[in-house]
Order: structure tokens, then sequence, then C-alpha cells
């Protein structure tokens, strides 16, 4: 069993402890966080702690921090074992701390509220030492994850990438979802239409899906819309689209 | 039973053929098409024709061929029947012909290839006559979709819309397959990501998801990001999403 110590208690380290816990593969020893307050649910099922040094020795440390304070928390582990960090956007060279260095990046948006499962998740793995990837593999592979090697350089890209798709995709949905309440029409009209949009684009690829007034060049209705829009930023959104695929659509 | 002629053998068209033909409550007695071609496959189960000028009787004259094919088609229909067409952003008052006019537009995405259901599907309907709304009404619940009464511009809003989130939320999506596929990165990577973004704003709201480097002005990952990104379409977008993100999302 693989003696792991977890770092943080955001929305990612939150999914890690219950995954943990139903895990065999597992033995989850130590959660640390910077606020005890957090971890009060669990410490009756679990040894809890807001001490950096008064970490217990294990096989892997994990942490689940946000990026700014990677580099201070890796580099108070007093450990010679493996310290792995979770960010996608952040060099494996931003860890202190242990020699043996890695991260494990799943690829995925995590809400503490919300039940995920890794089941056939990515996780994107990288070590300072190939020896250590057999426990990252194991690792992802005993939560029902998809371990995959990437380096730094591509798993930025790879984490830019879930920007767009994420961060992009679900700005659009809000800035819609406010013009349509402002107008009294209720968001979840547009559920199906969500559904079936990203169902198809995973279905048959989004580069046979485009549809709409912007690919088939329709001005009349184009200039229609940009007139109902009032907002600016609204639409020059609207127009820096309509122009990319107008660029980029074939 | 309502008897129908169906006008156009597009997406659309296709669609409704198919749920019609199925359906105890309608009565499909002919289809339309500019072109015989595409109705072949289905001569033998009901009248097809490519001439106007021979519409069969019926109680709902159903058009579903281009946005701007259906003036021209439209007056040609000899008949005082109700009239309906089921374009998302054209006004009622582009139908000629009948002085019965309506429009019967259900908010989603057709594709011919992909099965698709109505099955509480917001059919959006508008009629000149307040006496036509029952006809539409029962033909949405008959095909499993709801209806709703809505004026030609709340209309062209909801199709605006329609168009942010399939057209605007795909062409996001086919981008970034691209710059992903460009690095041997398989898109399929990111389904379980796509999915899960989607489903979180449908379930807790898109004012309640967002996340990333914009919201949290980590300006350290946005300028990386910005380096990162050599074309100049994909920086203006990820610039114009971010800045959007940062004056919008609170």
């Amino acid at each position: 069993m693989t003696k792991v110590v977890l770092l943080g208690a955001g929305n990612l380290g939150f999914h890690f402890y219950r995954q943990f816990m139903q895990s065999k593969d597992i033995n989850l020893i130590q959660w640390y966080n910077r606020s005890l307050k957090k971890l009060d649910f669990a410490k009756n099922k679990l040894a809890v702690t807001n001490q950096i040094s008064q970490l217990k020795t294990a096989d892997l440390y994990l942490i689940c921090v946000s990026d700014d304070a990677i580099e201070t928390v890796s580099e108070n582990i007093q450990s010679e074992a493996l310290i792995a960090h979770c960010a996608g956007g952040m060099h494996l060279n931003r860890l202190r701390g242990s020699s043996r260095r890695a991260v494990f990046y799943p690829l995925q948006s995590f809400t503490k509220e919300r039940d995920l499962s890794f089941e056939n998740l990515p996780f994107c793995i990288e070590t300072s030492d190939p020896n250590d990837q057999p426990l990252l593999k194991n690792l992802a592979k005993s939560l029902g994850g998809d371990p995959y090697l990437f380096n730094s350089e591509n798993r930025a890209l790879i984490h830019m990438i879930a920007v767009f798709i994420n961060n992009f995709g679900n700005h659009i949905l809000h800035l819609v979802s406010e013009l349509s309440k402002k107008h009294n029409i209720p968001f979840h009209f547009f559920n199906l239409l969500i559904n079936e949009t990203y169902q198809k684009a995973i279905d048959i690829g989004p580069e046979n899906s485009q549809t709409g007034p912007a690919i088939r060049q329709d001005k009349k209705t184009i200039d229609k819309h940009l007139e109902m829009l009032k907002d600016q930023n609204l639409k020059n959104l609207y127009l820096n689209l309509t122009s990319s695929i107008q660029k980029n659509e074939s």
C-alpha cells in the first residue's frame, strides 16, 4: 500500500481525500491544511495537521495547494520521499524540498459540492526520476484513471486548452444566461441545446459540427444580432468570434 | 389527426419526417423538397413532390427550408390553411401566402446523422391568429416537446443566445482541438472536462462555476498563456475573453 500524505483541502484535495479513503491500494495517513478548520470533519478518520514540520513519513507527499503556495509548502517538507504537485500550469522545477519531484495533474474541473468520478480520467504525470513513474501510474490507475506521461511544456499547453474549454466556455454561458434572465427567459430553456452542442462535438468532432450565420456568411442575421446586442462587451465578443469562424472554418 | 405537409428536407425537415411518421396524432400526407433526390428514400412511405403547385390539402404546411427561401416558398402555397416556418431568427411577417401564419421553432441544433429526441424540447410558438395556437401546442406535445408562446422579438433573442451557445461554443472547441492535434495530444483527452464543464453549468448555474486564471487575477499564468499562443486570432480571443471575465464575473 502506498502511504500518502495529502497537502491542501481545496476542491481537488477534498476529492482526493474522498477517493483515497475508499481505495484499497492507498493508505492516506495524514492530511495537512493551513487552516485546521477545513479538516475538522475528517479528524476522527485520519491524522490532520496544520504544521508542515509535523508531517509523517510517507511514500508520497501530494501537494494540492494553490499555485502560489506550492513553492513554499514544498520547501518545508523535510523528506527524501517523492513529492508531487497537481497544478496543470506549473513547471516541475517549481517544487523544492525533496530531490524526487513529480507532477500528478488530473485533467478535470473539480468542485467540492459535486460528486465526481476519476473513472477514465487522464492524469498527466511527470517525474524528475523515471523510477518514480510506476508509483504515480499505479496511483492514477487505483483511482480508476488513465496515466499519461507529459513534460511540463506539453502539460502547460493542455492546461491552457482546459482554460479555453472550461473557463471561456463557462463564461460565455454566464454572459448569455444574464441576457436571458434579463428578458425573463429562464436559462434552463437552453439545457438540451447545451447538452447537444457538446455531445455532438465529442461524438463527431467540433470540426464537423459548425453551423450558424457566421459560417454560412449570413450577413443579414449577423447585422440583426449586432443591432440587438446593446452591451459593448457582448458585441465585441460576437464580432471576434464571428470573424474567427469566418477565418478558420471551411 | 392533424394533416401535415412538410416542406424542406434539410436537417430539421428530416427529423420532423422521422418523428411524424412515428406519431399517432400526426398524419404526414406529403413531403416537398426542391430536389426530389433527397426524398427518394421516402417515396414508398408517403407522397413526395418537388412542385409547390401540387401540394395536397392539409391542416398545416410546415416550412423547414433555408431562411432565405421561406418567403418564396410560402408565397407559392395556394391555401388558406395554417402555414408555419421553423426559423428562430425570422419574423412571423416574413411568411406570405395564407393569412394564417405561425412560427414553430424547436430550440435545438439538428444534424441528420444524429438521433435526436424531441422529448422535453422547448418549442417557441407564435401565431398571427390566437385560434391557431392549440394546433401548434398540440403538435409540440405530440412530439414530446414543451410549447411556449414567444413573439418574434423574444424569439430572435433566443435564437441569438443559441448562436452564442452552439456556434461560438463549438468554434472554441474546434480552435483548441486543432491546437491539441498540432501538439499530438488527442482531443478525446478533454472529453470528461467538456462534459463536466457543461453539466456543472446546467446543474449549479454558470454564475457559480467560474474558475481559472482570469477570475483569480493570476497575471503570471495569463502572461504565460499569451506567450504560448503564437496564433494572433487565438491570442485575441484569449485576451477578449479574459478581460470579459475580469469585467463581468464577481
